[in-house]
């Protein structure tokens, strides 16, 4: 019997309504002969309500304690779902992350999966029921509980479908799919039926966001996801190896896919230091000690044996990250520290570009032609990015989308 | 290193300002040197709240995800507690029941504590921690979820403290302590020093409720219990095993020690069957069946050979048991079955009635002289109790306190 897993978000069980709704989706699968498992997230807001709970008792709450307290709310969801599905005269059970056979390490709010071990859950469904497991949550070997991280139920429902060797993992969320571009910027923007793991690894940010631990574990088990609205019925768009494949060796789809956006950039440049081997290293990795991320690094030389180092953070971390830097610049030897957080990301993303040169000359051309300044440049195999004004990011994902010919179906 | 378990019910854990006061207490008894265990319930009408959104998404809810649901409600206040103690810079830890070692059979809704397996609790004590335990829940031995009952946080913290061979479990509420009176039918009602088990389980609805099941527990392990305010720094009341004792060999206190009433009563009355063995086993058997307690039975032998068998149930369980008993009485050959819920039970408690006579009829001359009713009368060695209308409850209440001597301190 095939073996589906389903993930159902905070927005599809934000409501009695709404997972009783997900009950006639649970059962529908059920229905058409599969053996199913659901992975749900918190309802809604209940999340942000348990940290805020948490930041009125303590200041800097113990990442143990919370990640006890973040894992209750899908215990809520994930029992309730299991009794609307039960009332549906369906057998089903709910099992916590610890049940289900999540072990993860000890990093408390950002644990990694370590291991899956699929025996109460194959049990269960070997007796005919329907699993709904609690996601975002996993267990320690000291049988502590853990959380994997915002939006990790992705990332639970990926993992136990890769374990249970499952035919698909089903997303369900409140969008209908991946997009060629942020509705909200570029109105001509088109779901897209299918897209391969790695692009989708560049898409991140577009219509259905996925955490991109979910989509490289995907990729390395090879699990298809079908990411599609829990709330319409409408075909989703399948993340699939294939569509990586078809694009490279296919004519037809010799395009780029999608242009993303992201706003959530802030630019640190830290000037007039002197340019010696490791001096990048000295500034950056205070920062990967302190997690925060860093993204396009940008080094220039300037006058004499001084030069320039740029590079993005997220805006949320900027002013952490300048507290570092500032600290560090002053050991080096006393640049200036420099902040700009006016800024946004927009890149051309497509498995197509890695055999294709041109993209990118094409991209700086279209920004060039709409007037809009090029800030910093980035390239991965299949992904262009430029760093510009935060203002005229809408008018480059446009302007984009149409040259490269993303405006008409496939 | 002495050891105390306390225990901070829903109302003492309401919300964040109450949360930090119960950290402050908790913190109190550790600074006077004991190793302490905290049993904290569900925040305020958490419990509620759960219920209610079941019943939105099931009309009857599974048992078994009905525990998960409602075990969900004490993670999250001792998980709370946990932090706001961390942060008065104590090194605490929360444990849910399962990880607090409460092994439970599998009833679920009202599950039976088989054994408590203190080795985690007391590895962290040894640790130097302040260990926080999630009440009202345990785990069965194929590791599923399992609540105790309403109202069992109690439970689980005598159970803890019984097993730890803990030195005192005290029990915050929010009033403070076990009172000769419900103090808002006897204005004179005063806060006893300390109670005997046997008397506190005669008086389990004076005051401080506590589940009898705890007071059980705590007489057989002999756990001294001290019931006192968590807003409040009073005494308090010491349950313990000396009070009984004092009261039986003593000659200070051979009086009654409280008058207690009781509102959630109803009577069932089948009139008019025929009088032959086994025919309360007959009635009164699938009430059992049914999870009905029946508590006063009374059996009058009427004309001929017909009987009357009066007894009475809770109120809520009324509409439950006539629908029984109705059926029943059909099959017994057609007694009439009539229900009364105006009345209520008024009750004189202590032991040192036990070796005392005359207290009964003491009682009945009160009432007399109150011109109340007496409906029904069933005594205990320690307890003598009337049901009377509910209408002159507080009249026969203040009567009885006055009576007993009750108004004036030992």
């Amino acid at each position: 019997m095939p073996i589906i897993v389903q993930k159902y978000g905070g927005s599809s069980v934000a409501d009695a309504e709404k997972i009783k709704n997900v009950a006639l989706r649970i059962a529908e699968a059920h229905g058409q002969g599969n053996q199913v498992v659901a992975v749900v997230s918190a309802m809604g807001d209940t999340t942000d309500t348990l940290i805020e709970l948490a930041s009125e008792v303590s200041e800097r709450p113990d990442p143990r304690e919370m990640d006890v307290l973040l894992s209750t709310g899908e215990l809520m969801s994930c029992t309730l779902v299991a009794m609307a599905v039960r009332s549906l005269g369906l057998d089903a059970i709910s099992l916590s992350g610890a049940q289900a056979g999540i072990r993860t390490d000890s990093r408390h709010g950002k644990a990694r999966i370590a291991a899956v071990d699929t025996a109460r859950i194959s049990s269960e469904l070997s007796a005919g029921r329907v699993v709904i497991v609690a996601g975002f949550q996993g267990i320690t070997e000291d049988m502590n509980v853990t959380t994997l991280g915002r939006g990790a139920s992705d990332l639970s429902a990926v993992a136990i479908a890769a374990a249970l060797r499952a035919d698909r993992c089903e997303v369900y969320t409140d969008v209908e799919g991946i997009y060629t571009a942020d509705p909200r910027h570029v109105p001509q923007a088109r779901k897209l039926d299918e897209v391969g793991y790695e692009e989708m690894l560049e898409m991140a940010s577009l219509g259905a966001k996925m955490q991109p631990r979910s989509i490289e574990l995907a990729m390395e088990y090879d699990v298809p996801i079908l990411v599609a609205s829990s709330f319409v019925d409408a075909p989703g768009t399948l993340i699939h190896q294939g569509a990586d494949m078809q694009q490279t060796v296919g004519e037809i789809r010799n395009r780029a896919r999608a242009v993303t956006t992201d706003r959530n950039v802030a630019k640190i440049t830290v000037t007039g230091i002197v340019d010696r081997p490791g001096i990048s290293a000295s500034l950056l990795e205070p920062l990967a000690d302190a997690d925060i991320s860093v993204d396009i690094i940008v080094q220039t030389a300037t006058a004499g044996s001084d030069t320039d180092l740029a590079f993005t953070v997220s805006r949320d971390d900027l002013p952490r990250a300048l507290d570092i830097v500032r600290a560090v610049a002053v050991e080096l030897g006393g640049g200036e520290v420099i902040s700009a957080d006016h800024l946004a990301k927009v890149s051309v993303v497509g498995t197509a570009m890695q055999n294709a040169p041109g993209y990118a000359s094409r991209m700086f051309r279209v920004l060039a032609n709409e007037n809009i300044n090029i800030d910093m440049i980035s390239t991965s195999e299949i992904r262009i990015t430029c760093v510009i004004d935060e203002d005229r990011l809408a008018d480059a994902a446009r302007a984009l989308h149409t040259a490269f010919e993303l405006d008409e179906p496939e």
